[in-house]
């Protein structure tokens, strides 16, 4: 294990997060808030921290898989125990394990809260809040990778291990270059949703947080009613931008490249659209007694589902007062999550066509023992490791559910709140059903369910893999 | 697709089922009741179809594994379509399609009811259901070959679609022995119970009755309060056969062989046996406080563990009262199942050691890219096609839980109830939560609902791949 290098992307991510929490400053400064100060004090000490890391040089910059998974299982564990400081050092959240599920709520961009009332945070703290859905929508070693030299053939062990998806596309040959042009297109993409939603007469400081919510498919608003009182041009671009940080980047990267036919004819795009759009449709049929015109129904129908299916988690209506039905497509849409090679999270829709194509291949090979059968995607044969990867994924996903589910259990609130409560945060999508709904939080929940339901998002966030590494390294000690 | 040998197959079973009409004739003989005519009817029916399908001779006998399938699934649609006409021709139930979802579950071993008073049956028709329960236990199909002359090495391709667990294990090198073999140490267990349980002081009738019930793991019971108004000792000596019944016969049969250590060498007896008293005591640990005693709140929690595991589905308790926690041991126990070619449902506990063994390598090789695994068991390695027939069972699963629930949901009752009883009904338990629980019943669910409920206890029955690879027919035509 080459712990040097692990210190030293530790101590650089602590310095990009020093540098995230100006922004929370200056929107103090603005409106002349005192909580500034407590900003000011964490990011003191997430640059003191970053420098003392890296005055000792590394001289073996290699990182191996290994290496990769467990820096960035650390990095993401460190920023959320430092992210929650400010929270609690205000005093705006009284106990620091609220605060922690709270920043890793907004890292993994979650957006499960247990705030009872968010309107009453400070400017900064709203701010911050949704700041931390933006760093961990595209992650934060992406960043560091863009900007760091970080030797070349090394870092896309990194990448491997923050990128959302059964595999790693790289759009070019270099992972800098990569990683730079995601996070261009994160940034363009960014822009564009604050001046639409400025256009339709938000404020600057609402488009922008707002922005951040939903560009990271986060879901933390800034007022108790979620979304639901913002006018229906805001919520319609809400629902655009909502669908656009769901889809894989790579679609973006051909576009930009000017090779739309490409870029369309990705099959894991079709899927997505047709899962919204007939999850829509059948959540319509499904309410459309409840408003005055179909239009209307169709809007908030297809607002819930693009909210859930990205995993932002933002909300319009209380759905958990919608028929069984409604309800229910909503929980599969959590299960299916967003494309892989976006901000959103789930199982992604391109390792369920994995799954669904390997499943009926073995099928036909069940009935026909000695045909040779491939998994094909977007016409390319998928290599067996990838496919065997997926399969494990839904088995310790599988696992990861029932015994979250258990142990959450234990506060004796009902099964259906317990059981969404963990696929919510697993899929970080952010509300369940039941009290945890989306007129409700996540509050009630004693300290060990929090701490499993904060280890079930970094878990869903990371891909399972990195952090069940974690536990394997006493055994490499030894070898 | 060699239709004749399906027709020869078929016309077997239906003789086989006329036969064992015989048995609730001689009841209602017994009894004086006049419902036996309609099982003598349903007898004729029986075997004048498996007479007329016998006429012509088979000239080609090969039987390949897709003939093995489809030959497996349509008995066991064709039996419950037959086997339910006796309900509904003596009027006990009124509607043919809840007669059916009620003789789907018996010979699925499920147990799921949609009766609201089974004190009411008459005595042959409350014998016929408890017997679906034996005949299903081990498969019609398996006896079926006991007692038939089909050559030797095609009728391997029956007992693979009909027998539980990730890998066939035949006990001796003939398939035709492996099944006499089975078949006599079930009808040895059934013996023995019956006879514990009527110097337990039951009724011959009820001793026979529980006996088929428990041994085949299903779950009918003769009273409104399932096995709660028996004594200890009765309730003890179900718990013993039920646990003896989920576990592999192989087991038994090594124990015949007088190779003890070989015997309680196997694995998966371990972890079962494990999970029941490991389930049984954080039970309770749980529900303690109810009882006068810690003996008694064991003995409820361990009845209750032993019926969900195996998927019997007895109760001597409404579980559905106790705390959440205990409540997610038993659907997590549903989940699993009970062993590898026992009379029990589930995923199996061989399976689950599979898939887990399979993930953790997994995490190891993401790790240790290099590194070449196999997952080993009893010492032995599995061959990669087991493991990932294992990973696509799961697959499977998953979706059809998905599907089925939301389907299911469209009835309107809670989440909870429409999780379970796609749960209970897949696993071929019995009881659910809520309005299906122990002292509930299915009656209330539409048509469509107790359509897809039925396919699931099938399904789940036949280890998902026989009915899915009847959809695959047309496809075979054309080649």
């Amino acid at each position: 294990m080459n712990y040097g290098m692990i210190r030293y992307i530790l101590s650089s991510v602590f310095i990009f997060e020093g540098g995230f929490l100006l922004l929370p400053c200056l929107v103090a400064l603005i409106y002349g808030e005192s909580e500034g100060y407590c900003y000011l004090l964490v990011m003191g000490i997430c640059i003191s921290l970053g420098a003392m890391g890296r005055i000792r040089k590394v001289k073996n910059r290699a990182i191996y898989t290994r290496e990769g998974y467990v820096a960035v299982s650390l990095s993401w564990i460190l920023i959320s125990l430092l992210g929650a400081l400010p929270f609690y050092l205000t005093g705006e959240i009284p106990h620091y394990i609220d605060a922690l599920f709270e920043t890793i709520s907004g890292f993994t961009t979650t957006g499960a809260s247990i705030l009872s009332d968010v309107e009453q945070l400070s400017y900064a703290s709203a701010f911050w809040r949704c700041f931390t859905h933006w760093i961990g929508g595209m992650g934060v070693l992406v960043l560091v990778m863009a900007i760091l030299p970080i030797s070349g053939s090394y870092n896309m062990n990194l990448m491997r291990a923050e990128s959302p998806g059964p595999s790693v596309g790289k759009l070019v040959p270099k992972v800098k270059s990569t990683a730079m042009i995601l996070y261009g297109i994160y940034i363009m993409i960014t822009l564009t949703e604050v001046i639409a939603l400025m256009l339709a007469g938000l404020s600057p400081f609402t488009a922008l947080t707002l922005t951040f919510s939903t560009v990271g498919t986060g879901g933390f608003a800034l007022l108790n009613s979620s979304i639901g009182s913002y006018s229906m041009v805001v919520q319609t671009i809400i629902i655009v931008f909502m669908l656009l940080c769901a889809v894989n980047f790579g679609v973006f990267y051909l576009l930009l490249k000017k090779k739309p036919r490409e870029a369309l004819a990705s099959e894991e795009l079709h899927w997505f659209l047709a899962i919204v759009f007939g999850a829509a449709i059948l959540i319509t049929i499904n309410i459309r007694d409840g408003f005055d015109s179909l239009f209307r129904a169709f809007h908030t129908a297809l607002f819930q589902v693009a909210s859930i299916i990205t995993t932002t988690g933002f909300a319009t209506a209380d759905f958990d007062k919608w028929p069984e039905f409604s309800k229910a497509v909503l929980l599969g849409l959590m299960f299916i999550g967003a494309c892989a090679g976006s901000t959103g999270g789930g199982l992604k829709v391109s390792r369920l066509m994995l799954l669904l194509r390997s499943a009926k291949d073995e099928i036909v090979r069940v009935s026909h023992p000695r045909s040779v059968r491939k998994v094909l995607m977007n016409g390319r044969m998928i290599p067996n490791n990838i496919v065997r990867g997926a399969h494990c994924y839904l088995v310790i996903y599988v696992g990861v559910v029932l015994v979250s589910f258990l142990l959450v259990s234990l506060d004796g609130f009902e099964t259906t709140v317990n059981f969404t409560a963990v696929m919510t945060t697993l899929n970080n999508v952010g509300p369940g059903f039941g009290r945890i709904g989306p007129t409700g939080n996540f509050g009630d929940y004693g300290v060990l369910s929090k701490l499993i339901l904060m280890f079930d998002m970094l878990i869903g966030r990371l891909e399972l893999y990195p952090l069940l590494i974690l536990f394997y390294i006493p055994r490499w000690k030894n070898k």
